[in-house]
Protein backbone atom coordinates (compact mmCIF):
# COMPACT_ATOMS: atom_id res chain seq x y z
CA UNK A 1 0.00 0.00 0.00
CA UNK A 2 1.17 3.76 -0.19
CA UNK A 3 1.43 3.88 3.58
CA UNK A 4 4.09 1.00 3.74
CA UNK A 5 5.81 3.24 0.67
CA UNK A 6 5.62 5.90 2.64
CA UNK A 7 7.61 4.46 5.64
CA UNK A 8 11.13 4.96 5.98
CA UNK A 9 13.62 1.98 6.37
CA UNK A 10 17.30 1.50 6.47
CA UNK A 11 18.61 0.23 2.85
CA UNK A 12 22.09 -0.09 3.70
CA UNK A 13 25.47 0.73 6.00
CA UNK A 14 28.69 1.27 5.09
CA UNK A 15 32.13 2.01 7.69
CA UNK A 16 35.37 2.75 6.53
CA UNK A 17 38.57 3.51 8.14
CA UNK A 18 42.08 4.90 7.09
CA UNK A 19 45.14 5.96 8.29
CA UNK A 20 45.47 9.87 7.84
CA UNK A 21 48.88 9.54 6.93
CA UNK A 22 47.61 7.25 4.18
CA UNK A 23 45.52 9.12 2.66
CA UNK A 24 47.64 11.70 0.14
CA UNK A 25 46.08 15.11 1.19
CA UNK A 26 49.34 17.18 0.50
CA UNK A 27 48.81 15.98 -3.61
CA UNK A 28 46.73 18.56 -4.65
CA UNK A 29 45.80 16.38 -8.08
CA UNK A 30 44.58 14.04 -5.41
CA UNK A 31 42.25 16.46 -3.74
CA UNK A 32 41.27 18.63 -6.85
CA UNK A 33 40.22 15.20 -8.06
CA UNK A 34 38.09 13.73 -5.12
CA UNK A 35 36.77 17.00 -3.17
CA UNK A 36 34.89 19.51 -3.99
CA UNK A 37 35.56 23.44 -3.88
CA UNK A 38 33.80 23.71 -0.68
CA UNK A 39 35.15 20.90 0.56
CA UNK A 40 38.85 21.70 0.22
CA UNK A 41 37.87 25.23 1.60
CA UNK A 42 36.82 23.47 4.58
CA UNK A 43 39.44 20.92 4.85
CA UNK A 44 41.89 23.70 4.74
CA UNK A 45 40.14 25.84 7.35
CA UNK A 46 40.47 23.13 10.11
CA UNK A 47 42.90 22.76 12.69
CA UNK A 48 44.17 20.23 11.22
CA UNK A 49 43.49 19.83 7.44
CA UNK A 50 45.21 16.21 6.56
CA UNK A 51 42.38 15.03 9.24
CA UNK A 52 39.54 16.52 7.96
CA UNK A 53 40.59 15.52 4.26
CA UNK A 54 41.30 11.89 5.42
CA UNK A 55 37.73 11.87 7.62
CA UNK A 56 36.07 13.10 4.57
CA UNK A 57 37.59 10.32 2.33
CA UNK A 58 36.32 7.46 4.52
CA UNK A 59 33.16 9.15 5.12
CA UNK A 60 33.05 9.06 1.01
CA UNK A 61 33.74 5.49 0.96
CA UNK A 62 31.05 4.62 3.99
CA UNK A 63 28.30 6.53 1.59
CA UNK A 64 29.54 4.41 -1.47
CA UNK A 65 29.23 1.12 0.83
CA UNK A 66 25.65 2.10 2.53
CA UNK A 67 24.25 2.87 -1.07
CA UNK A 68 25.44 -0.78 -2.05
CA UNK A 69 27.50 0.29 -5.38
CA UNK A 70 31.60 0.24 -5.65
CA UNK A 71 33.60 3.29 -5.26
CA UNK A 72 35.83 3.64 -8.08
CA UNK A 73 38.52 4.37 -5.45
CA UNK A 74 40.37 7.45 -6.56
CA UNK A 75 38.29 8.27 -9.52
CA UNK A 76 36.58 11.14 -10.05
CA UNK A 77 33.29 9.61 -8.57
CA UNK A 78 34.39 10.33 -4.80
CA UNK A 79 33.74 14.26 -5.99
CA UNK A 80 29.96 12.85 -5.99
CA UNK A 81 29.58 12.74 -2.48
CA UNK A 82 29.71 16.18 -1.15
CA UNK A 83 30.09 16.16 2.88
CA UNK A 84 29.73 19.47 4.56
CA UNK A 85 29.46 20.84 7.91
CA UNK A 86 25.88 21.28 8.79
CA UNK A 87 26.36 25.86 9.66
CA UNK A 88 24.19 25.67 12.76
CA UNK A 89 25.19 22.68 14.37
CA UNK A 90 28.74 21.25 12.83
CA UNK A 91 27.28 18.34 11.69
CA UNK A 92 28.43 16.88 8.82
CA UNK A 93 25.63 16.52 5.84
CA UNK A 94 25.66 14.12 2.98
CA UNK A 95 25.02 15.86 -0.61
CA UNK A 96 25.01 13.42 -3.58
CA UNK A 97 25.97 14.78 -7.23
CA UNK A 98 25.83 12.69 -10.85
CA UNK A 99 26.60 8.97 -10.84
CA UNK A 100 26.41 8.65 -6.76
CA UNK A 101 23.14 10.59 -7.01
CA UNK A 102 21.60 8.61 -9.80
CA UNK A 103 22.73 5.34 -7.93
CA UNK A 104 21.13 6.40 -4.83
CA UNK A 105 17.67 7.58 -6.68
CA UNK A 106 17.76 4.21 -8.34
CA UNK A 107 17.14 2.48 -5.22
CA UNK A 108 14.62 5.49 -3.63
CA UNK A 109 17.48 6.24 -1.32
CA UNK A 110 16.57 9.64 0.22
CA UNK A 111 18.19 10.16 3.06
CA UNK A 112 21.95 9.72 3.69
CA UNK A 113 23.35 10.06 7.21
CA UNK A 114 26.90 9.81 8.03
CA UNK A 115 29.49 10.68 11.28
CA UNK A 116 33.22 11.08 11.16
CA UNK A 117 35.69 10.88 13.75
CA UNK A 118 39.57 10.83 13.61
CA UNK A 119 42.33 10.46 15.99
CA UNK A 120 45.45 11.22 15.63
CA UNK A 121 46.22 8.65 13.31
CA UNK A 122 42.99 7.13 12.11
CA UNK A 123 40.20 8.43 10.49
CA UNK A 124 37.02 6.40 10.58
CA UNK A 125 33.18 7.05 9.21
CA UNK A 126 29.62 5.28 9.43
CA UNK A 127 27.03 5.97 6.87
CA UNK A 128 23.90 5.08 6.48
CA UNK A 129 21.46 4.82 3.56
CA UNK A 130 17.46 5.19 4.25
CA UNK A 131 14.94 4.74 1.75
CA UNK A 132 11.89 7.81 2.27
CA UNK A 133 10.42 8.18 5.68
CA UNK B 1 -1.10 11.67 8.59
CA UNK B 2 -0.83 10.46 12.43
CA UNK B 3 -0.14 7.15 10.95
CA UNK B 4 3.16 8.65 9.10
CA UNK B 5 4.12 10.67 12.44
CA UNK B 6 3.93 7.30 14.12
CA UNK B 7 6.38 5.39 12.49
CA UNK B 8 10.19 5.16 13.07
CA UNK B 9 12.90 7.18 11.61
CA UNK B 10 16.87 7.16 11.81
CA UNK B 11 17.26 10.81 13.22
CA UNK B 12 20.92 10.76 13.08
CA UNK B 13 24.31 8.68 13.94
CA UNK B 14 27.36 9.11 15.42
CA UNK B 15 30.74 7.26 15.34
CA UNK B 16 33.53 8.55 18.24
CA UNK B 17 36.66 6.67 18.35
CA UNK B 18 39.55 7.43 21.22
CA UNK B 19 43.26 6.36 22.59
CA UNK B 20 42.27 4.76 26.17
CA UNK B 21 45.53 6.02 27.18
CA UNK B 22 44.05 9.73 25.91
CA UNK B 23 40.81 8.99 28.65
CA UNK B 24 41.77 10.50 32.17
CA UNK B 25 40.12 7.86 33.54
CA UNK B 26 42.68 7.71 36.64
CA UNK B 27 41.60 11.46 37.42
CA UNK B 28 39.24 11.53 40.10
CA UNK B 29 37.87 15.28 39.02
CA UNK B 30 37.48 14.12 35.35
CA UNK B 31 35.31 11.08 36.75
CA UNK B 32 33.64 12.60 38.61
CA UNK B 33 32.43 15.14 35.83
CA UNK B 34 31.69 12.92 33.26
CA UNK B 35 30.61 9.82 34.96
CA UNK B 36 27.41 8.36 36.70
CA UNK B 37 27.55 6.88 39.99
CA UNK B 38 26.72 3.83 38.72
CA UNK B 39 28.55 4.23 35.84
CA UNK B 40 31.74 4.56 37.55
CA UNK B 41 30.45 1.52 40.44
CA UNK B 42 30.13 -0.42 36.90
CA UNK B 43 33.46 0.75 35.37
CA UNK B 44 35.16 0.26 38.38
CA UNK B 45 33.87 -3.23 38.74
CA UNK B 46 35.19 -4.21 34.90
CA UNK B 47 38.36 -6.16 34.28
CA UNK B 48 39.86 -3.15 33.16
CA UNK B 49 38.51 0.21 34.43
CA UNK B 50 40.21 2.34 32.12
CA UNK B 51 39.06 0.54 29.03
CA UNK B 52 35.42 0.82 30.22
CA UNK B 53 35.37 4.38 30.84
CA UNK B 54 37.20 5.27 27.30
CA UNK B 55 34.21 2.98 25.87
CA UNK B 56 31.65 4.96 27.77
CA UNK B 57 33.21 8.65 27.33
CA UNK B 58 33.36 8.01 23.40
CA UNK B 59 30.08 6.25 23.32
CA UNK B 60 28.84 9.56 25.35
CA UNK B 61 30.50 11.20 22.56
CA UNK B 62 29.17 9.29 19.60
CA UNK B 63 25.82 10.02 20.94
CA UNK B 64 25.64 13.84 21.24
CA UNK B 65 26.82 13.47 17.45
CA UNK B 66 23.71 11.56 16.90
CA UNK B 67 21.47 13.80 18.38
CA UNK B 68 22.99 16.34 16.56
CA UNK B 69 24.06 18.63 19.40
CA UNK B 70 27.76 19.64 19.73
CA UNK B 71 28.76 18.10 22.78
CA UNK B 72 30.95 20.32 25.48
CA UNK B 73 33.55 18.58 26.08
CA UNK B 74 34.97 17.36 29.34
CA UNK B 75 32.36 19.96 30.77
CA UNK B 76 29.26 18.53 32.68
CA UNK B 77 26.70 17.79 30.01
CA UNK B 78 28.87 14.34 29.58
CA UNK B 79 27.12 12.82 32.54
CA UNK B 80 23.92 13.60 30.95
CA UNK B 81 24.13 10.78 29.05
CA UNK B 82 24.17 7.40 30.98
CA UNK B 83 25.13 4.53 29.81
CA UNK B 84 24.47 1.21 31.83
CA UNK B 85 24.63 -2.26 30.85
CA UNK B 86 21.24 -3.99 30.14
CA UNK B 87 21.05 -6.56 33.79
CA UNK B 88 19.78 -9.42 31.60
CA UNK B 89 22.28 -9.09 28.31
CA UNK B 90 24.87 -6.90 29.23
CA UNK B 91 24.21 -4.97 26.58
CA UNK B 92 24.64 -1.02 27.06
CA UNK B 93 21.25 0.73 27.15
CA UNK B 94 21.23 4.68 27.18
CA UNK B 95 19.19 6.67 29.51
CA UNK B 96 19.25 10.59 28.57
CA UNK B 97 19.21 13.69 31.74
CA UNK B 98 19.05 17.38 31.82
CA UNK B 99 20.06 19.27 28.84
CA UNK B 100 20.88 16.03 26.30
CA UNK B 101 17.03 14.94 27.64
CA UNK B 102 15.80 18.34 26.34
CA UNK B 103 17.50 18.14 23.06
CA UNK B 104 15.97 14.61 22.15
CA UNK B 105 12.35 15.96 22.88
CA UNK B 106 12.84 18.67 20.81
CA UNK B 107 14.16 16.68 17.97
CA UNK B 108 11.16 14.21 18.79
CA UNK B 109 14.07 11.72 19.60
CA UNK B 110 12.65 8.61 21.59
CA UNK B 111 15.05 5.75 21.20
CA UNK B 112 19.17 5.68 20.93
CA UNK B 113 20.92 2.66 20.33
CA UNK B 114 24.59 2.64 20.75
CA UNK B 115 27.51 -0.08 20.54
CA UNK B 116 31.06 0.11 22.22
CA UNK B 117 33.91 -1.77 21.60
CA UNK B 118 37.51 -1.63 22.93
CA UNK B 119 40.95 -3.14 21.61
CA UNK B 120 43.85 -3.25 23.75
CA UNK B 121 44.50 0.60 22.84
CA UNK B 122 41.38 1.80 21.15
CA UNK B 123 37.82 2.41 22.12
CA UNK B 124 35.40 3.19 19.25
CA UNK B 125 31.60 3.59 19.69
CA UNK B 126 28.92 3.53 17.43
CA UNK B 127 25.26 5.51 18.18
CA UNK B 128 22.07 6.09 16.49
CA UNK B 129 18.62 8.18 17.39
CA UNK B 130 15.38 7.25 15.75
CA UNK B 131 12.54 9.11 16.39
CA UNK B 132 9.16 7.64 17.65
CA UNK B 133 8.21 4.10 16.07
CA UNK C 1 -2.48 -1.82 14.83
CA UNK C 2 -1.23 -4.33 11.82
CA UNK C 3 0.09 -1.17 9.73
CA UNK C 4 2.31 0.17 12.64
CA UNK C 5 3.53 -3.65 12.75
CA UNK C 6 4.09 -3.71 9.62
CA UNK C 7 6.71 -0.18 9.48
CA UNK C 8 10.40 -1.71 9.95
CA UNK C 9 12.35 -0.34 13.19
CA UNK C 10 16.08 -0.45 14.42
CA UNK C 11 16.20 -2.84 17.20
CA UNK C 12 19.81 -2.99 17.67
CA UNK C 13 23.35 -1.83 16.32
CA UNK C 14 26.76 -3.15 16.87
CA UNK C 15 30.25 -2.38 16.63
CA UNK C 16 33.20 -4.53 17.04
CA UNK C 17 37.17 -4.18 16.36
CA UNK C 18 40.26 -6.18 16.38
CA UNK C 19 43.60 -6.64 15.70
CA UNK C 20 44.01 -8.63 12.61
CA UNK C 21 46.66 -10.21 13.85
CA UNK C 22 44.37 -11.14 17.09
CA UNK C 23 42.64 -13.46 15.30
CA UNK C 24 44.49 -16.61 14.87
CA UNK C 25 43.32 -17.71 10.87
CA UNK C 26 46.57 -19.50 10.78
CA UNK C 27 45.10 -22.25 13.04
CA UNK C 28 42.62 -24.92 10.95
CA UNK C 29 40.85 -25.95 14.01
CA UNK C 30 39.81 -21.78 14.77
CA UNK C 31 38.48 -21.69 11.35
CA UNK C 32 36.79 -24.41 10.79
CA UNK C 33 34.59 -23.82 14.03
CA UNK C 34 33.58 -20.14 13.25
CA UNK C 35 33.51 -19.95 9.56
CA UNK C 36 31.34 -21.78 6.83
CA UNK C 37 32.81 -23.94 4.13
CA UNK C 38 31.92 -20.64 1.61
CA UNK C 39 33.27 -18.02 4.08
CA UNK C 40 36.41 -20.31 4.10
CA UNK C 41 36.47 -20.61 0.28
CA UNK C 42 35.53 -16.67 0.06
CA UNK C 43 38.86 -15.35 2.30
CA UNK C 44 40.97 -17.59 1.09
CA UNK C 45 40.49 -15.96 -2.30
CA UNK C 46 41.54 -12.72 -1.46
CA UNK C 47 44.07 -10.67 -1.63
CA UNK C 48 45.02 -11.37 2.07
CA UNK C 49 43.13 -14.00 3.74
CA UNK C 50 43.89 -12.93 7.27
CA UNK C 51 42.11 -9.42 7.04
CA UNK C 52 39.04 -10.88 5.49
CA UNK C 53 38.81 -13.62 7.84
CA UNK C 54 39.35 -11.00 10.40
CA UNK C 55 36.82 -8.41 9.11
CA UNK C 56 33.75 -11.45 8.65
CA UNK C 57 34.88 -12.20 12.80
CA UNK C 58 34.27 -8.76 13.78
CA UNK C 59 31.12 -8.80 11.62
CA UNK C 60 30.06 -12.15 13.42
CA UNK C 61 30.66 -10.40 16.92
CA UNK C 62 29.13 -6.79 15.93
CA UNK C 63 26.08 -8.45 14.45
CA UNK C 64 25.68 -10.30 17.47
CA UNK C 65 25.60 -7.28 19.11
CA UNK C 66 23.31 -5.83 16.97
CA UNK C 67 20.87 -9.01 17.76
CA UNK C 68 21.31 -8.12 21.75
CA UNK C 69 22.78 -11.82 22.67
CA UNK C 70 25.73 -12.66 23.86
CA UNK C 71 28.41 -13.93 21.29
CA UNK C 72 29.72 -17.52 22.72
CA UNK C 73 33.46 -16.24 21.37
CA UNK C 74 35.06 -18.89 20.09
CA UNK C 75 32.30 -21.78 20.38
CA UNK C 76 30.35 -22.97 17.58
CA UNK C 77 27.68 -20.59 17.73
CA UNK C 78 30.11 -17.98 15.68
CA UNK C 79 29.40 -20.35 12.87
CA UNK C 80 25.61 -19.57 13.08
CA UNK C 81 26.17 -16.25 11.25
CA UNK C 82 27.41 -16.44 7.44
CA UNK C 83 28.77 -13.52 5.73
CA UNK C 84 28.92 -13.68 2.13
CA UNK C 85 29.79 -11.14 -0.41
CA UNK C 86 26.70 -10.41 -2.89
CA UNK C 87 27.23 -11.99 -6.00
CA UNK C 88 26.55 -8.87 -7.80
CA UNK C 89 27.57 -5.77 -5.34
CA UNK C 90 30.58 -7.38 -3.86
CA UNK C 91 28.57 -5.76 -0.87
CA UNK C 92 28.71 -7.85 2.31
CA UNK C 93 25.38 -9.95 3.35
CA UNK C 94 24.24 -12.08 5.70
CA UNK C 95 22.59 -14.98 6.41
CA UNK C 96 21.31 -16.58 9.76
CA UNK C 97 21.68 -20.01 11.10
CA UNK C 98 20.86 -22.20 13.99
CA UNK C 99 20.94 -20.46 17.27
CA UNK C 100 21.36 -17.11 16.15
CA UNK C 101 18.56 -17.54 13.66
CA UNK C 102 16.06 -18.32 16.48
CA UNK C 103 17.22 -15.59 18.45
CA UNK C 104 16.49 -12.95 15.80
CA UNK C 105 13.34 -14.59 15.20
CA UNK C 106 12.35 -14.57 18.55
CA UNK C 107 12.79 -10.68 18.78
CA UNK C 108 11.01 -10.22 15.13
CA UNK C 109 14.03 -9.50 13.18
CA UNK C 110 14.09 -9.41 9.87
CA UNK C 111 16.95 -7.72 8.51
CA UNK C 112 20.18 -7.50 9.28
CA UNK C 113 22.78 -5.17 7.98
CA UNK C 114 26.65 -5.31 8.61
CA UNK C 115 29.65 -3.30 6.65
CA UNK C 116 33.50 -4.47 6.95
CA UNK C 117 36.10 -2.30 7.02
CA UNK C 118 39.98 -3.01 7.41
CA UNK C 119 43.56 -1.82 7.45
CA UNK C 120 46.51 -3.23 7.49
CA UNK C 121 46.11 -3.90 11.13
CA UNK C 122 42.54 -3.33 12.15
CA UNK C 123 39.51 -4.78 11.46
CA UNK C 124 36.66 -2.81 12.06
CA UNK C 125 32.77 -3.99 11.64
CA UNK C 126 29.21 -2.26 11.77
CA UNK C 127 25.91 -4.25 12.36
CA UNK C 128 22.49 -3.11 12.35
CA UNK C 129 19.32 -5.32 13.27
CA UNK C 130 15.90 -4.11 12.01
CA UNK C 131 12.56 -5.66 12.56
CA UNK C 132 10.01 -5.95 9.80
CA UNK C 133 9.58 -3.18 7.13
Amino acid sequence: SELLNSTGSVAGVGVDQELISSVPSWNPTFVERNFTPSEVEYCRSQPSPPASFAARWVGKEAIFKALGVASKGAAAAMKDIEILPDPETGAPQVQLHGDAKQAAEAKKIEKVLVSLSHSETVAIAFAQASTSA
